[in-house]
């Protein structure tokens, strides 16, 4: 059975870097067009593994054909988690999830997004996600602040936060977050739910210690989620960094606050 | 803080009864409204205990007094959690959740609806689902097969599940179903979770025995789910009705299959 839903064209802000908004475009529509010719059997069909050694579903590998289309016309380089690092000579680097929430986007559960970030000398610049379903956009530049500001709570208890779905070994740590924040939800795709603390409509989001993210899970929410007040961290405070080396992995923590981060962080690590 | 994005208008289906269509456009306006007027601390603020006891955010209240304009309009009877049953004097009743998710609703988590059934003589006759921030919307006939199907999956092993978070009391038999489906969700809309899973997109939906669900949480996946090829059940096996005696609860469970539901149920009630 086909998702029978449309994926509009992605509502981009004014300014966004001209490569950095042809490769968004470019993910909706390689994303819409394959809702319509394939099944959800077929989406989520692995066709390969990654450059970063999970398997790649059908779905990602067309939307990051697209991505990789988009970026040799604007001759940008790409650092992505199927393709890895793409050489094309430029001082520019696209840090890109072509589909963040894999699942999601295949099954057609409607939560899913394009996320990316422009990066110079190692350092990011802006970032952009954009949401495939309504084709919502977050758009933040390194050090400016956005128009969206987060929640500003500074305590767990009370909070709403949303966490990956527990996994194996970290179950005792997410049912200790769970317990103490007053909203948990599981929405299975980091790029959204962190945007959702920079937007100011949950507290928090964490990954309480599985080490799944990879550096383009988290590119957009390092520019975005301080640039609306708030903080994205790793659970080990271990620093981020743009190298292609997609062996590295992180758990990552967005809050409103440093003082939440430090709650959760503590709630997680210290039983 | 504003929740700064559009509700559109619901794209209905041509043959929605007019009172349930009409009652649908209703909610999704005043959603609107309510967010263009209202900070999200406006909207979440409890301004009284609904008839069914627990307490009615402003929201539910500002969508809910849109609802009752419209029964009125077009001389139906309403069965609804705020406002309990309202009398007209029809032979039909419009069993309606205003706002499913209205923590979502209030916080801007794009995650909730209106649902709403149209009951004859005890007897849901269809039933009518409309997602807020999309306009998208599930509509069926009892006894009519719809266009979409659920996946037909058999098995808890593989599946994918939404729940609702973990309460008190639940937390085990939560634990218990998480380690055994493949993808866990918690989107906190009951009423958004179960057409997911009416239209094949997740296998199941429970609530694993909190007791939370009331008829109009339930109504519309009565009508729907078994439409769509699934079944939708109480956990204990409690009968569904239709009176309006909103002091009656259920521990929803909705499945692709009969066998998945087994399953389900088993695994939450023996350990």
């Amino acid at each position: 059975m086909r998702i029978n839903w449309p994926v509009p064209d992605p509502e981009l802000p004014a300014g966004v870097h001209p490569a950095l908004a042809d490769a968004a475009r470019a993910a909706s529509a390689a994303y819409g067009r394959a809702r319509q010719l394939h099944t959800r059997l077929e989406l989520r069909e692995e066709v390969a593994d990654g450059a970063d050694g999970t398997p790649t579903m059908r779905v990602d590998r067309i939307v990051e054909d697209a991505i990789l289309d988009s970026i040799h016309r604007n001759k940008v380089n790409l650092l992505s988690e199927e393709a890895g690092f793409v050489d094309n000579g430029s001082a520019l680097t696209l840090v890109i999830d072509p589909v963040d929430g894999s699942a999601n986007a295949a099954f057609g559960v409607p939560l899913s997004c394009f996320a990316g970030a422009v990066v110079e000398d190692g350092k990011p610049t802006e970032a952009l996600t954009t949401w495939f379903d309504t084709g919502r956009a977050w758009w933040a530049r390194t050090g400016e602040p956005t128009p969206f500001r987060t929640t500003g709570r500074t305590t767990l208890d009370g909070a709403a936060v949303c966490l990956m779905r527990p996994k194996r070994g970290t179950e005792e740590a997410w049912a200790r977050v769970a317990s103490r924040a007053d909203r948990i939800r599981v929405l299975c795709t980091t790029c959204l739910e962190t945007m959702l603390v920079a937007e100011g409509t949950v507290d928090a989001f964490a990954d309480v210690g599985s080490d799944t993210h990879r550096i383009m899970d988290l590119a957009t929410a390092i520019v975005t989620v301080p640039a609306a007040g708030g903080v994205l961290v790793d659970l080990n405070g271990r620093p981020f960094d743009f190298e292609p080396d997609l062996s590295r992995r992180w758990s990552g923590v967005a809050a409103a606050t440093p003082q939440l981060a430090e709650e959760l962080i503590a709630t997680v690590l210290r039983p």
